[in-house]
């Protein structure tokens, strides 16, 4: 009747309802890789601290890799009542070697064991995460060095304000996801600290060698405190933490990329391969990868809420509860790494209508502010200007024209100080020249922003 | 190289990676039930209506039932290809009827189609829950009433307060059950509302009897406005955020049974079917059915926030974000069932331990109030009274006795009101009898309100 | 040194940085008519049943009065040290009416007097927002009827998908409005649950007549279980969530206003009253009050989040995080209000371009529907239909015109049904008036459906 | 009429709920001192640059401080219709300098402005939660010095799993608060960035030094791209996600704190000063601090929720809705100060039972773990050991004792391998000593890490 690894004392077997509620392998089998790997540098420490002998270790890491090659080749059969990917993993590797699989889990717990799996796991997708965003900075910075020089409206309120760089515009992506980077950077700092050796909450009495361990798995550090090591998932908070804020940028740039590609604004063409249409309406090309995109940040957010609300006001030290950290976290990575993987393709195959996006800069009144600083120039304070140009633009509203559609004789009945070089003065190429300060959108400025990421990436431009 | 039911602008086709990003087929596939029941449904109104003859009907109908029987006895093939779930079906469809396959889908949009379909489904499981959670208080009251008379300390900031009846705690439980019911039946009116015929945005130019529909597919209402109709996801929203109500009173439930499994408390023992151990500690017996179900609190509350964020600022009419309401409404139906069900479960699979409870509620001063009660009713102010009692506590407290270990001399230096008859005013038993008000804990209340409940459950009392 | 009215048993003061920390005074002074109106409730209930004289009673309703007076003219002063709102006007009665002061307190307790407080006042508030949503409703209807006629383009996935009329558009927003009022009106229900009577936790000893105070209070009913009573925050967990999902409405039409008021669009004008322009550039008029309401859906998604985490894992009955209840509350009706009342004044002062958006949606190819609708209509299967008019939008978008800018003889090279008569089938307006089916924007059904608002709101349409 | 210095273009006035409505005044005044400093950095710059005379930057910034004076001594007046605090504090220097006052403007907007003032801010909070967290991290550490022998349960699951040292759980939260600081740390480098001089989105025409203002200001950077500079709102994204987790810890502790103040728990007493008690019950000593900082990491998760809601999907560059960012920054900011001082105040006024907390970990067969090690030991494997001290725990509870009760004789039933030496290393002292793995329990790795983060700290042990 008995057959868990734990029910000693039990004197009744589990509910299969339980079995099944309690189970985790359909998520946590995610893991087993690590948790091979986590397994083996075990054995080879306890081996070269003498608490096996190394026939011993060498039998149950072939073993393990014989288990692992069941799992990848689909040999492997799940089954709830073995509740997680560890006990499976120690069941079929007894199936495999035999009775010495039952040393195999000497000096550590299920609780060190599964927080050591999850670090292996996100330390590896987090370099994976960070090397697909330096791609994608890639694909942005060629695409803003491709179309240098095309000018756009850029907005305000949504509301067209001053003439910007298309590549300009781009670029404020690059440093989002330059700051995304960093921010994953940081974290794995924190997620590189091997914990096993804490064993159940306490530490253990076998004398391991946690420093080998450590060297073993390539980890940086080992955890100081083994009741933190088995609580703590600072780790997995803090990485779906970063990857909301870099899903939170994606949101803003798929909004643009729909924006852009309607009817209204037509800046762009999202190429056939990277848009859907419509089973009832003919005409439809549907941005569905960045409304698709869009709406899983909020997937991801929703993930983050999960876990904090998951281990909030959790005593020490672990608790079943913390089961349920994986599936947000497991979600959180898959979804990220498609998003930036999906977007990483898609801009290469977007269509920039440069004509357009500087027809609309030519209209709306963006060079109001100029005129006002023409006048400033001029020796009039700035908020006078300010207030002249105003003024002359709700005259301009009122005729349905723009600034530069009214004469000369017209614009000086707002001001005496205007004079016919007002013309070049508040074209949309010369009002883009003039924002030099660094950052601006000038053309210099640009291109000195493009060449150093450039060299940030280590990429050439063509 | 064309194949898709909406590529007839494209010229290209959809790249790999698109098609797999954009597949909601490993989500949706959920629906299937739903998606054929509403297409039946369709086919007889439109055969009514002379729309399609009642041959053809006759053909897509039979058809459709086929396909339903391949997928339930797993023999349908699953591709990313054909998108979702609606083009599975009426791909699979053509396969089975031929060409006739195509009317299916006159008339409508998969906008409206996908909104009916989530919305049989929400509506079958809405009622699921609320028969689930009827069978859940059934358990409720009947261990109320099984346990009639245990006394255990009540708790106000995790202290002890005043003593209750277990029965009246867990009867606590009950009314946040039934508020719980309550909101699944209100939301349940808004789901309740038929949205075919909305078609894509605008409704149809076929003259499609939406009225019909209702009737054959058993809705109480049609939607009254098309662009609404398929913009509208408030009934997954309303329906996440009572199930998070609902997964939050779970939560304090769950927290409950495992301080009171704990040593300290001592409570209560969940039975080993309802408990797991561990691999490394032989004598744990941990309550992981109640730690489990508190960390899925944080989940649905997760799959909450997911969906508000989704659908936050998307103009109207659909947009693809939408596809991302199903997975945290499915994880919300699924997550919700399972607990509610395992609870009911394990509930009569709980000891009791009334002596302990009773043991707890002797200790701690509980009887503090009922001191100032007693100095109250022989003519002292409440004010005063309270301080009196609030001293004749610091006093027993440093002796590290109860009052009740006081003798009367010692009590009577605190105030010359005090007379023997406080001894028996102050047992455990008399002030749980004397909290008589509707609602309170004496043991005629609390008899009057499981029986009250049990009328309200249709249920028998043994 | 002491001061508390509970410190018999202290023999140290409360630490000042404690009693800043722990005060509510700032948040919960909104409770104090509340708070006073429940108290003259219960002092006449305790009056009728003989707990204190009808003299008393007098004494200290009409000392309570002029408390309120007091804290209405501005001249009351709040200190931490009196921590919270109740103890406040106790303590000012004292000083108006003395030593009798005392006896208000009699069989209550903090904790059901302020679940009386908040549900007095959310009652009171949840009220107020459904006038003003059935105001928003009519001023909805009301310009909904004043542009009858004017049609737009409808999107779908941001893309022009098919003609609309304005009416209709807005007629959505009608139905989500509507729906949130419904709600409101469902958790106003579970609000309306006089709690008073169940003192601390488990009911008291005193004689109270809680249906009396019920009835002098206008509650609909008194709960049922004392400890559920003072431990329930669900209604407050419900109106946040009602309020969130209105919020989101919010969002939803603030993000059209604001693409609406763009240049792109230019199909309203936000008059100068409702927008404000820019310290830098003079022409800019922006959408403020849209953009705010749509951040401001943030913070109230945001007082969920915290409600229901505050909630998660509390055991029963009363614990002092549920003081933290209050703000998210209160910052949830101030914001849900102003959002209503800004709309419900903003809207009649939109100026509605017609013709912009008239011209808009003959652009875009948003007849390919209706030419797949005509072949059909002509005998071909739609699915052919629509490639048909798929490849159709493909030949005239790769010539820079519309479907009705073909000739005849070039829509014929796509098929020989076409005819002369589908000129006329493709004009935007009749497409509009075509889709007929119930809840379709065609006019007529439109004209119905305003019709129909208007008798459930009760108003004329002039 | 006008009155705005942007109403150029405006014929009417704002409307006065509008006014209401968009105003931030009482809220962003908390920045007036960052907007000063900022203003006087942005006047020597320019006066450095011949952009202003010196005698101009002189006067205005002798204003500025003088106009700082008035609102520190209280003697200046909010109105909303001066919107935000860059207007008030503009406006109030015109009335001190005069028209000179309009000069400050020049060459920045206001949204490069509010960008520079919320860093400026937020580096200033950052670091005093950093100097903060360490205060707290010393309290804990003295603690835990000052506690060292002091044994308890450890638990998992909320069940007693294996003894451990007090000193060893607080240091647990020792190793969370360091990580909690490094976060900010790291968040840190990014809100160090200088925005100003990216003017309203596109940079500006005045030669601005934003290498000079940087300098003045003591920032460690300059922003590289104008666009983002205005839209990017990361830096208090990130700060309110760390304060998130920050106060998931305390939740954590507090959760702990609350059940060691409990009767059951009886493991500490927290003093008269940081407790308060209740109007009814005379005997209550409640734990508010600790629910109190429990129940406000729901409030700081909701901030996250709301910040993180708001930016969601904002198209570049400044959009109204990042006016509601404020709140829930300051609010988090205010929270998480609070709630580090108030734990810091706290901890030493905890009197610790370290006589109740052995006799617990006394109880509950937390030896069972070690006397499988035992039989471990002397050779039988140990899953094999496990289910023997199962079967031992099982037999010890039917008889109510512990296992160090049963006599060797009834132990060598379950194993021969039983023999006495087995008495001295079950004792709870022992089988915390033999837990000697670094981060383990044993005496001396807790001692070694009390002196390790002594040394981190820079502080001495007594």
């Amino acid at each position: 009747m008995k057959n868990k690894p734990w029910d000693g004392r039990f004197s009744q077997n589990t509910d299969g309802m339980v079995e099944r509620f309690t189970s985790s392998i359909d998520v946590d089998k995610t893991l087993y890789a690590s948790d091979i790997e986590g397994s083996i540098a075990h054995l080879a420490m306890m081996a070269h601290e003498g608490i096996i002998t190394e026939d011993e270790a060498e039998i149950l890491s072939e073993g393990l890799k014989r288990v692992k090659g069941q799992i990848e080749e689909g040999e492997f059969v799940y089954s709830d009542a073995l509740e997680d990917i560890h006990m499976h993993i120690e069941s079929a590797l007894g199936d495999v070697v035999g009775d010495v699989a039952k040393k195999l889990h000497t000096g550590r717990s299920r609780n060190d064991q599964v927080a050591l799996d999850i670090r292996i796991y996100l330390k590896e997708e987090t370099r994976a995460v960070m090397d697909s965003l330096l791609a994608l900075q890639r694909v942005i910075v060629k695409t803003a060095h491709r179309h240098m020089g095309v000018v756009m409206p850029g907005y305000t309120h949504m509301q067209r304000a001053q003439p910007v760089l298309f590549s300009h515009h781009l670029m404020a992506y690059y440093e989002m996801f330059k700051r995304d980077g960093q921010r994953f950077e940081d974290s794995l700092k924190r997620t590189d600290v091997m914990p096993l050796g804490s064993a159940a909450l306490a530490g253990t009495t076998f004398p391991l060698n946690r420093e080998l361990t450590r060297k073993l798995l390539g980890f940086a550090a080992i955890s100081d405190n083994s009741m933190d090591a088995v609580s703590d998932r600072d780790f997995a908070m803090e990485f779906i933490s970063h990857a909301a804020i870099c899903m939170i940028h994606f949101s803003r740039l798929s909004e643009e990329f729909v924006l852009w590609s309607s009817s209204e604004f037509g800046f762009i063409t999202i190429s056939d391969a990277f848009t859907t249409g419509s089973s009832i309406m003919p005409q439809k090309k549907n941005p569905d990868v960045s409304e698709l995109v869009r709406g899983k940040s909020g997937r991801v957010v929703g993930n983050l809420m999960a876990i904090m609300t998951i281990m909030k006001s959790l005593p020490l030290c672990y608790n079943r509860d913390m089961q349920e950290d994986k599936e947000p976290l497991f979600d959180t990575v898959n979804t990220l790494r498609a998003s930036i993987d999906i977007y990483t393709r898609m801009i290469p195959n977007i269509a920039i209508h440069g004509k357009t996006m500087e027809d609309a800069a030519n209209k709306g009144f963006l060079n109001a502010t100029d005129m006002a600083d023409y006048l400033t120039m001029k020796g009039m304070p700035f908020r006078e200007a300010h207030s002249v140009a105003g003024r002359a633009v709700a005259f301009a509203l009122a005729r349905g024209v723009e600034l530069l559609d009214l004469s000369i004789d017209e614009m000086q009945k707002f001001s005496a100080l205007i004079e016919k070089d007002i013309v070049d003065f508040l074209t949309t190429k010369n009002m883009v020249s003039r924002r030099l300060t660094h950052g601006g959108t000038a053309h210099d400025r640009v291109r000195e922003a493009i060449a150093k990421a450039a060299v940030e990436l280590n990429m050439e431009l063509e």
